[in-house]
């Protein structure tokens, strides 16, 4: 059966409101208390199923390579390519199905292999060579568009043509539970005639998915729709946290820098574009058509849902401000690669794409603050007296994400940050 | 004798028009025809002398670490830290120095040591770990804020608070030498309705130095003028290759990305921070007073010479198409990283900063040639009745930069790119 069939079973008892059943095998990193070497797992219910050990015990080998699970990231893995990935998902599906026997029945390895999740610690799950940040979903760009310089300049000429990026900062790129300092900056209010240095008052998140490339391309070429496809390993949750003061007054003429330097949160399970197949949705209408080396044949959008969760230090249980879906993105992961390397520019393993803030045509929809709470305008109110318009030292943000079928769902778990004072 | 002392003489006969004195020691990565493994050299007169094989020998040692110079990279070297930098630096200088034994009667490891350069094939110094472009000539700005913006929005009101940059494309950093493939992109020129895609049309140099940053600093810190100063490992001529076009079309709001995506060069020598000493000057009045996080008490220019050569086809000579100065940036090396880090944003080992274009106040003193030929307004003049507006295929570009002392200069060898067409 197909690592993806519907039918699949695993011995592992999976709770169908899981977000990792036998269909979907995220990778991670991960260590424990007790063996604090870093090492891959897969997720498969309340388990992390450790690859290193599975690897060790001969039953995942790869041609010419040995030991590509015990490496503290998914770079290695990755870069042995496309149909790797495929074999490997395949034999991890095998092993973990109620009909096969070979780690079913060894209790020994079965022991070793599978570590209760709650006992893992999470890490990076990659190395992050670059990180490029898009600005894709037409209904958030119009948004900031209004506020930032008016309805009659929201969406600017170019976008329809271009799927808009640039280039972000990697070496800020944390997982899921690291605390996220509140930046300090140049902050210019439009009515004070000079700039002051101090923290952000205008504190934000950007609800995206990140894109996990895991092959190369080299200098001077550009990507065929079959070759970006191809690339693309899997997915990620991704907190894009902005400070909106700082962006104002820095971003004319060569664009975010300081505003979005101090942190990118992403969740630390990898869910494959393999495991994401069966839930492949058309995107909207693309009018004007795109230029040739943008257009594409394939449904590459995805049917999966998106909900952010606030928690504050007075609310009783966390407040859900925002329910969108991936599949309103207007420009595609892939068209968003085959632009990236359209000069040429040379792709590497380890390269994380942003798809840009999702926001859907909803007002409950949209994916940050500045858009919920209009610019300040009209505070969000998250019951219980509490309201927002921007977010406040100890607030916790938590992005969830999940693809569901009947009886299961394809989920990413989540990537939560919490806001620390500034210094 | 201090390593820059100007009477300091090698046993190696160096010619006063040499780059490469017994004051400059840069550092470089190298092979050989004969020994084709990558390692660490540094320049003196004619030869690049070989540190891995000195370190074998036991002539150079590091307290707990060994192999340092036998990588295909500095990064490793870097990030043992200033007091090792400027301790291996005293130590290379003496075993140079003409009255100096170790080296010099050792003819053995001598001859195995040091190698001609012209035998030696340079390879990138070190791995980038992130790239950052910055924007900080005032006449630049200016000029090129005219040309984009018109004459009333030249200069953008951040622009004398904020050193602006933006992260660039660390992937298509390359060292001199390597060809640059013209890149295609989308082209919308004023008068037309949609954009095309093909060829880049203005192909455009940017004369600017790198910074080499050889030590991190942890996310969520700021720096101090002397941390800042401290982390800087050394500089290189850097060229940021800029197709125009492109770059106007896509560049609003998120700032150039696939313009400036195909390809950076760099100089294969890294000028440490240490042999600049002797030539720092004090760079233009700063008004308004910068923040206080950017003030500075130290003379943080360089009083740096800078030529650019282009030889076209039909030219007989490489022309001289500018010669500027260093010393003329608005915004210092040491303020630009410590605005980069001033939100928290992590720097690591490796990370290169370009200092943006540098222009001087005269017009022969431009560091583009959308500057030198006024936007294609006023082709230059190249002699022979050869004229450019922008970069043609098969041309070749080269920067060269030096501090000229009465007696000796401390050069930085070129940074040289030949235009390939496009594919």
């Amino acid at each position: 059966m197909h690592p993806n069939d519907p039918k699949l079973r695993s011995f592992i008892g999976v709770d169908p409101s899981s977000d990792f059943p036998i269909q979907n095998l995220p990778y991670g990193v991960f260590f424990t208390p007790d063996q604090p070497d870093l090492r891959v797992g897969v997720a498969i219910g309340d388990f992390v199923l450790d690859l290193a050990a599975l690897e060790a015990a001969g039953l995942i080998r790869f041609e010419n390579a040995t030991g590509i699970f015990a490496r503290p990231s998914l770079n290695a893995f990755m870069a042995l390519g496309p149909q790797v990935w495929t074999k490997t998902r395949a034999r991890i599906s095998e092993l973990l199905r109620h009909d096969h026997h070979e780690l079913r029945d060894n209790k020994e390895l079965r022991n070793r292999a599978l570590v209760p999740r709650n006992f893992a610690q999470m890490h990076m799950p990659f190395e992050v060579d670059g990180f490029t940040d898009f600005y894709s979903s037409k209904e958030h760009a119009t948004n900031v568009g209004i506020m930032f310089r008016g309805k009659d300049n929201a969406l600017m000429p170019n976008w329809l043509s271009i799927p808009i990026g640039y280039n972000g900062r990697a070496s800020t790129v944390v997982v899921s539970g690291t605390p996220i300092r509140r930046p300090r900056g140049q902050l210019k209010p439009p009515t004070a005639d000079m700039p002051v240095f101090g923290p952000c008052k205008r504190l934000d998140f950007e609800l995206e998915m990140g894109v996990v490339i895991g092959q190369a391309s080299a200098m001077g070429d550009m990507l065929t729709e079959k070759q970006a496809e191809e690339m693309i390993f899997g997915f990620t949750l991704l907190n894009d946290w902005s400070a909106r003061d700082i962006q104002a007054w820095e971003y004319v003429p060569l664009g975010p820098f300081q505003a979005k330097a101090f942190g990118t949160s992403i969740s630390p399970w990898v869910v494959t574009r393999e495991a994401l197949e069966p839930f492949r949705v058309k995107g909207p209408a693309q009018e004007p058509t795109p230029l040739p080396y943008l257009q594409q044949k394939g449904a590459n959008n995805y049917d999966l849902r998106l909900e952010v969760d606030l928690k504050t230090e007075k609310l009783q249980k966390p407040a859900v401000i925002t329910r969108t879906n991936f599949k309103y993105m207007y420009w595609s992961s892939v068209q968003q690669l085959a632009h990236h390397a359209s000069s040429g520019c040379a792709m590497n393993v380890g390269d994380l794409l942003g798809s840009g803030t999702i926001s859907g045509p909803e007002k409950s929809e949209r994916g940050s603050m500045l858009e919920l709470s209009w610019g300040g305008a009209e505070p969000l109110d998250l019951g219980g007296g509490v309201t927002r318009s921007f977010l406040e030292d100890g607030d916790s943000l938590t992005i969830r994400g999940w693809c569901q079928r009947d009886g299961y769902r394809v989920g990413f778990g989540e990537v939560e940050g919490t806001i620390l004072p500034a210094l």
